[in-house]
């Protein structure tokens, strides 16, 4: 997440009530997870495991639960929960604003775009031009929509990520990570009836330009769709994933989280995808092989008993 | 079920036009199938297969359609259809009232509570406090929901279960079985978007305190969800189900009915519960097996050649 | 798609600047595709693989990219791009017609059908007698609904096809072929929560007489389900296949294009049906197979260890 203007550091130590260890003067971009920071960006992390990773990366403010040796040019937020003080900061700079009317007022819309009735369009998002938005849509905050999109009946972009810190206290098991990420969708995209399009944690879940998807398409947050790839109904794809471009999952797919679907692979229908997979090949089955390998395998399993008939021919000779 | 006041016993035989054997004077507190009858409740029963589990049920008053023995301190309600007459014993105490507007009048809705545009609140609805309704949600009649719940978008809450009785006359194949249950949704429950849980038919189908649901999840009527359970999007668990506390079933696992799946269990993805799983364990597969046992398997899979080519040049020596 | 009125064909030949040849004097009844046409449609074929079965199929006029021999009765509609030819027909004919309220005008509404509250209903929709019509549930334009139907909330009937020709130019890379075609939904029919059924493309998909249909269920473009049908939550079945009357598909299930399920035929819980099967019969696995077969195989697999065993003790003792 961007900050609407760029934040005096001095203010983000106060509202978190943290320690300030080092550069004191700068000002913060955004706040985002390990993954996604850039330069000027806050990131928090609470776990020694990945310290380093954090301290090194491109995030110039490291919230975080204990004293640790740092480049020169940026700064420390001590804090006890560095968890909480992420949430603290998502409240406070991109609070959550509940629309009393299916339309916001800050909402813009682009030409020649037809929202149908029942849709809902919510605070700051943008859809471009040419666009059908067809009944019952829901396209929650913050969320950019291209030119030339079509969006079926009943589908929601921008749903909360599905993603929880689990809590060993009594009182809470699982404690949400409060999303403050976006859904983009590019030019050309066409989205099915009653998907749904989860929104990035800090970042952006995108679907790449002339993607077409079937009905009853999950999209988890933070994930990439390429440009130009097909999914049929009942698809399911985890967070934090990328699917390269020309992609065709067929129908009940289901794609696990932080992995990569290389450009132009094909999925059959019904398969599970749990790792990285290359592209320009077609796969099948849960979990996914090589699709001739995996059909080759289905004949293998019916000689079985023919193996066995044999087996028992040879013991009873002897 | 349960009335809104206890109901004199003849009131109900006018009402179905039976014949009452047995205890006349009492009041009916409710009307529910076999395995939810509580002291006081009517129950129904048609075919001798069952006749005796329900005369020894707790139920007090049973709709039967044949002279059978029974306890001093009850009573049969004679009558040729026992379905028919509970259909309208439902038709009468609890009618479908049509609403007409977007919130009902008789919906209670706690503090701090956000009902965002276009979300449906129907009858006698009870929604607690700190909640958040997400656009185009759909709760129906009767249902309740606890505090500090959040429902994303689209989401439908109280869809009738789907639950027929198969008919041997000409004009109705698929008899509905006139739902009348609730769902009861507990404390810091989170559901995500387009999810639908049908209504218990004469009971209610809970979701336990804490647990969460990404999207597109479909949970089936009179099923019982435990405390703290995480469900992977695209779930799906059919009717009168049981799962307890802390289960965990990733992505477009399906659990079929009537079974238990016990705390602390987790199935990964894809996978299929056709019969009851002990907790505290890890499934694979479907039907499922335990996971380590699932994974040998495919591996003894990829072994069929490699034992084929042996039994070849076996039989090829002799 | 049927026309409103016949149509001159000289007047199609106009719009799409097509040249004729042969028959110019006739009036056009309608436009379909080749497996749907009937005397006096319009057909389109640019694929010179397909020229004999459009000339030689019940159409009269035949829009075509190349100059063929044809029947004396009938005409060629000669352009160099029959399918762009298609989408101005349609364009013209049944041009898209964006709702600005709730319930359209041109919507004919049976008595005693209850229409709640956010429900959306499109121009030239039929909905028929005693009909209850969910909130938020979404009817598309010329859509047919019989007497006795129940839908559940947020179901969207006429979604348009997923159905895209693939282009090698390089603006657009997935073309879509516009819907023109409608969903037929027959009496007493049930269709759950958070359902998609798929309009024709240019035919009817129908959903037969008596047919319940569970929640988060997806039906495709011009597929013909019987009647009495059930389907369990999250089946999806893809577009143009044919389900035969009294056919149970239990939850996700997903059936592929173009195929016939038989009368009667059972297929057990997340089964996949690629190809077509015979009717009253038990199917399992996916891909299905007879479902005792496929019991018998997961046997066979169990017993590949003892068979490995067997097979080393032989080779030990050479």
């Amino acid at each position: 997440m961007r900050f609407e203007k760029p934040v005096p550091i001095t203010e983000i130590a106060r509202l978190i009530s943290a320690e300030i260890i080092g550069e004191k003067e700068g000002v913060a971009s955004g706040i985002n997870e390990i993954h996604m920071v850039e330069e000027g960006d806050l990131v928090f992390v609470d776990h020694p495991k990945y310290y380093k990773a954090c301290i090194e990366s491109p995030a110039t403010y490291i919230i975080i639960n204990q004293k640790t040796e740092f480049p020169p040019h940026k700064a420390l937020l001590l804090v006890s929960e560095p968890f909480e003080a992420y949430l603290k900061i998502v409240q406070h700079y991109r609070p959550f604003e509940p629309s009393f009317k299916q339309k916001s007022d800050t909402a813009i819309i682009g030409e020649n775009t037809i929202i149908m009735p029942g849709a809902f369009v919510g605070n700051h998002v943008s859809i471009g031009a040419n666009c059908t938005i067809y009944p019952n849509v829901v396209i929650m905050d913050h969320c950019v929509i291209g030119n030339n999109v079509i969006i079926q009946g009943g589908t929601v972009i921008g749903s909360d990520a599905f993603y929880y810190n689990k809590k060993t206290n009594r009182d809470v098991h699982y404690k949400k990570m409060q999303s403050c990420g976006r859904v983009v969708i590019e030019d050309f995209v066409e989205i099915g009836a009653n998907c749904t399009i989860d929104r990035g944690v800090t970042g952006d879940t995108v679907i790449g330009a002339g993607t077409k998807m079937d009905n009853l398409v999950h999209i988890g947050h933070d994930t990439k769709i390429g440009k130009n790839c097909l999914f049929a109904a009942q698809v399911g794809v985890a967070g934090a994933t990328t699917i390269e471009d020309e992609v065709i999952l067929w129908g009940q797919v289901g794609v696990s989280k932080t992995l990569i679907i290389g450009k132009g692979a094909e999925v059959y229908a019904q398969s599970g995808v749990p790792f990285s997979v290359e592209g320009g090949k077609k796969y099948f089955g849960s979990p996914v092989e090589d699709a001739v390998v995996k059909k080759k395998e289905f004949i293998w399993i019916k000689r079985i008993p023919e193996l066995w008939d044999k087996v028992m021919k040879g013991t009873d000779r002897k």
